[in-house]
């Protein structure tokens, strides 16, 4: 295959991207020059070579250490864990400044073809949580039917964990309810009811 | 005016309509028969005639009595308000089928036209609360500044009425969060916030 | 039925409306005064008893005399004939202020559930034509599949008429082609096709 | 910088990609195997390697010689030219499988910044046009505010070529009308008098 044809194959796998997208990178990096395209092969070499997952919570970083920043940041709480599906998520949570905890990136979330959660770092999570000395446990997974699926089964793994010692964290979820700017009259039943179901 | 005119502009005064929509609006009405644009007049002028506010809550109804047929039903409970901007978000909340308690229709938000509220039945709704006997008062507005303007507005009334009598209810809000089917990494922040402070 | 469901029924009814806007639309009365709700009334009423179609192009008006305004005035060229679907185009046509000839209102489209255009003014137009010393014909339908099927239909009914007395006029129809703004690499096939075809 | 940060960067300079989507590729690349980031370098790679610019026409390709597939192609007729901005344009007409001529790819739009179109290939677009035995040469550029002032420049520069020798084409432009599925009733004024001026 020629190299525009395999270069936009390979584009149409980002996500979100169509074929036509791809097509519109391809010329666009026709148009750049050599040192440009360069530029750009380094940066994907150092990716490759550089980016490490975290030890503890598998956030994606490139200092020494088997340490990402979070998990290395002493200023952080240690009691606290979040479990999130992809380390945007984690990004977005960040962004809030309003969580000081540690981090788990789960790595996916359960589907209708991996409905095992076969395919999730569960193994690993439990190892994590059975050798922290936890006060709280957020599951911070998307209010979407996969979310609440792979919840389900995380919620069920780490009850499995108390038959070895007995659990002294709570188990929380993020709230569910109107996001800000709604409207009532536009909301769909589900949201609005648990809007109200949560009211307090 | 015209007539063609003249219906334009009142169609373009219906809520979301503009002169365009307004032009075709009047134009499927030519293209009517006279028997069917009767039938339009008719049914104007028997809402006119029919429709009256329920003396409690302000919900429109057209039977006879003063009380609309929520609060005319036994079966609701008479302890529970639930104070509304309007009466689509009544019937939002109606349709989830969660609620069984009384509503209060506010008829209006606090704007930066109209800062004190003095368009909306604050009065009314002072001698709802002095009078009934409610162990929670759900203020069901929009999270939107003008949503929680009105909501500031409300409590700040309500709490006077304390220096009457003692308040025996409970006042509460509608959760905020993440939207069923919403997903973390495109919440904004402030949603995301809410979510995670009203976690449990 | 009770008047609140009935207008919102035929609300509902108006083009591009929906049960829940139409629901709007009656909570948007209900809040009206009495005097403002006559005077919508009122307008309807006028529409219904004012409005005339024009004795000649099908026009809606409400002036005095058989003829509408643009069918009146001496100064438009009665040697051209433009034939839209309905008066929006006919609207539309005479905001750019290009063309100052006759019109003719079809009335509608070929659909396929009215496939011999018994819904249409064949009969009329064709008299139109017959009884008219026009040098120019435009089919000025919309490039859709409707309009094209519409289109072939008009144009076999104008020749049937070539038998009765020869025909004067030239028979054209409106440019194809990239619309003002368009891209071409967006663009989709058939109006690249068209734009391609039609170059000068 | 760190790698992350230098490859979000880049991706950020993609067409159509903002800083959030640029994250979301990087996230997707660490996501992959060693193997799957090599593949893409390797492909950059052979496309900054193997992929030249045609010699007459600028279109990108990657064989052996120094012109393209289409410029190649004995079956295409050689007394037509057709001058696009770039190779998307150029890729959507040959889709539409109605052109057999030549292509020239002007390689930008006059612009605010640039509107003497040194950004442009009119020097070899003259080269090509004296060189050339064309009976048609089609100016395809976008109906937009930057395709007509590009069109405009491109005419006079062409128009001085007779200065040397009698020019012996015709000069057309694309079709500016209603695009196929458009609508009378919503067409912008400007397209609809195109469509109007162009009739046929």
């Amino acid at each position: 295959m020629d190299s525009i044809k395999k270069l936009t194959e390979l584009f149409a796998k980002f996500p979100t991207i169509g074929q036509r997208t791809a097509g519109r990178f391809v010329s666009y990096l026709i148009g750049q020059n050599k040192q440009e395209m360069d530029e750009l092969i380094k940066a994907i070499q150092e990716l490759k070579n550089n980016v490490k997952l975290c030890s503890f919570c598998f956030n994606p970083y490139e200092a020494d250490g088997t340490l990402c920043s979070i998990c290395q940041n002493v200023s952080r709480d240690k009691q606290l864990l979040c479990i999130v599906e992809k380390e945007a998520d984690l990004a977005s949570i960040e962004n809030t400044k309003k969580y000081s905890g540690l981090y788990f990136i789960l790595g996916g979330m359960v589907t209708l073809r991996k409905i095992d959660g076969s395919n999730l770092r569960i193994t690993e999570l439990k190892d994590r949580i059975a050798n922290g000395k936890f006060t709280e446990i957020i599951i911070a997974l998307n209010p979407t039917p996969e979310g609440k699926s792979t919840s389900l089964l995380i919620e069920r793994e780490i009850k499995e964990l108390s038959t070895l010692k007995p659990l002294t964290f709570r188990l929380t979820h993020l709230a569910q309810g109107l996001p800000v700017g709604g409207e009532l009259e536009y909301a769909d039943e589900e949201t609005l009811e648990s809007a109200f179901e949560g009211r307090k």
